[in-house]
């Protein structure tokens, strides 16, 4: 199923050149039996995330029950449409799943391909936990002049509190916060120096002079825990700035999580350190009676969380899939220890640390989730050929 | 004029009870004849700021003419209504008014009486001035799981650039913030520790455990320059947060000036201490190549400002309309080396260094600016025999 092999099918188009996105080149439809360009693009909501892995997985069926051929092992199909809601019934489905098929190893398709465009095959994800701090001020908002010098400002004082979360360069300052990350193993540490180096060419994309980590490469990075302050907010600024000391200023934290984190364990090391700095912490907004008695009063608020999954690059299951991609592209295959973003795939490693390997098929720039959301036809070509692959490993 | 000895006049309401704010506590208009009780207070637009006392200074006027009694000085009136946006002509209106009459001090009605009740003098007011902060990012909200620990966050960034500017205890550390104050006058010293001590009371109003400054009080405090963050933004908390890396955040910073800070020297040091900490200083939004370039970038907008107004407690007009204060009252005066607050009162010190003080009439609760303002009807008849007193100095 190459692309260049493909022609367009006989097709009544249901859809008018008026849903094209904008600035999407619009083109007459092809006429029947016109060779498929690999890099044309179908756009539609969702047609990479998560249509894509869906349509090649029917193809390769259809194309194996065409050609007479079987499946080389037994196949569960999982298809899970909550996953934009936090997948709320995964993990309860799971349990019944696992009770009525014993299962060796989950495939996971989902995600994109290197940014390179070369296949990629993905061993983990980071896990995620989110917390919320607010520092509280004055009761009401105060004149800076009748009251700056005087009255505490939370917004300064939740500056200096994120401030000696992190040092200069990125590290995470809060003790013990890289105590509990599992070392990675020699596969992982062969497979990251294999990686293509693309923090350069990132850089310059992004206008970033320099990066966090004092060197360290993003993919490094992405195998430790973070601590992101997503949002920061307190009084006003620009049009909105007046002459005032805000009444309270909060910090939104997301961490990511690596393998060896417990999502409610990292925290706690927060919470223990801004408690460590002298701040009486609580969960609800302070009363009067707590404000006047500690000088420093913030409100915590810890968000829900999972935590990381990660199959060692040697399993081999890991490695079939690995070679299958190999076959089905004809290209070298990136191996990724580990992604940077989340995804609930611990539910699946359960109960014994189930191998879990991500085996992505679309392109990296398909704006997923966007208006203009596409998936390149090259890529979907890759994906059915992937499948077929897969559903009759060796 | 006593309040006690005023009775109600015949009256044609124009205002009904609907127009009362909500909350206000409403009752039938008084009878001819009944008698005004002073903790009555006048709801309306600018009945105290500054309404008040152009009314008590146009009545002492009419009492004065009434009685025959002649002013002892000559005197110019000068009514500004610009004041609220920023009085743009009234540095060069000045000018006129002292080619037109050679003025030997000014008086400056406004503001409130001391929050005790007690009248109050004041002869200074703080000057002020703004600066903006802008750190830059990744060119595009990045997501926290793919880019977070690498792409360095300007949130966090921010955040350890406010934290250097202050200690934990409110001491601003910009080298040379303090070095251009001019000191205090011993009979500045004695009128600070005379002044009633509110401190107290104000933290237990206000819900603080500890205020800034190491003990010194309120009135201490507002007799030095200050650095306040009054705005703090970037990325989302709460209901707006999401899993990014922000592209920029901002700090809006006001800084109260004393007499012997010049607003331009004093950004000029908060500038300095920015670049010796290693960030490159831009007065526009960034280019990609300056971005590519500097490893901390940060935008730095000034905003206007004023320097400071002070007159020495012991200049001899000063001493004059603390005696009128304390003959109209019957009470001890405060006599205040400066507001917190600021306003351009340097404009009448100029060109040499002339007298201008503050000679508030209204209660301190007048909700100034609010839908609620309001005038207390005894603190109208302070001013009225203030006004009186001060046109008939011995």
């Amino acid at each position: 199923v190459r692309p260049e092999e493909w022609t367009f099918p006989p097709f009544e188009p249901t859809l008018t050149t008026a849903a094209l996105p904008a600035g999407g080149e619009s083109r007459a439809l092809p006429a029947e039996g016109e060779p498929i360009d690999p890099e044309w693009r179908l756009y539609g909501r969702s047609a990479s995330d998560d249509k894509a892995p869906i349509q090649a997985l029917f193809s390769a069926l259809d194309a194996l029950s065409e050609a007479r051929v079987a499946p080389t092992s037994s196949f569960v199909f999982l298809f899970e449409g909550e996953e934009e809601s936090g997948s709320p019934h995964l993990g309860a489905y799971l349990e019944e799943v696992r009770a009525e098929h014993p299962v060796d190893g989950w495939l996971v398709c989902d995600g994109p391909v290197h940014p390179s465009g070369r296949p990629q095959v993905v061993f983990g994800v980071r896990g995620i936990t989110t917390v919320e701090l607010t520092v509280y001020g004055p009761l009401r908002p105060l004149h800076s002049g009748h009251y700056g010098n005087w009255a505490p400002n939370p917004a300064e004082k939740l500056a200096g509190l994120l401030a000696s979360m992190k040092s200069d360069d990125g590290r995470v300052l809060i003790e013990g916060f890289y105590d509990s990350v599992e070392p990675l193993g020699e596969a992982e540490r062969a497979a990251l120096a294999a990686l293509p180096d693309v923090d350069e060419v990132l850089r310059g994309e992004l206008g970033l002079a320099l990066t966090d980590g004092a060197g360290e490469s993003l993919a490094e990075r992405l195998l430790l825990p973070s601590l992101n302050v997503r949002g920061l907010w307190g009084g006003g600024v620009g049009d909105e700035a007046a002459n005032v000391i805000p009444t309270e200023a909060s910090a939104s934290i997301d961490l990511r999580l690596v393998r060896g984190n417990e999502p409610r364990a990292m925290v706690d090391r927060v919470e223990a350190h801004v408690r460590a700095r002298g701040w009486h912490v609580v969960a609800e907004e302070p009363e009067l009676a707590a404000r006047v008695e500690h000088p420093r009063i913030v409100r915590l608020v810890r968000g829900g969380g999972y935590r990381a999954a990660r199959t060692p690059l040697d399993d081999p299951l890991g490695r079939a899939v690995v070679e299958a991609a190999v076959r089905a592209s004809g290209e070298e295959v990136v191996r990724l220890p580990s992604l940077g973003g989340s995804l609930p795939l611990y539910l699946f490693q359960q109960p014994t640390d189930l191998p879990v390997i991500v085996v992505p098929i679309v392109n990296h720039d398909n704006n997923q989730h966007g208006a203009d959301e596409n998936l390149r036809l090259g890529n979907l070509a890759y994906g059915i050929d992937l499948m077929a692959e897969l559903l009759t490993l060796p």
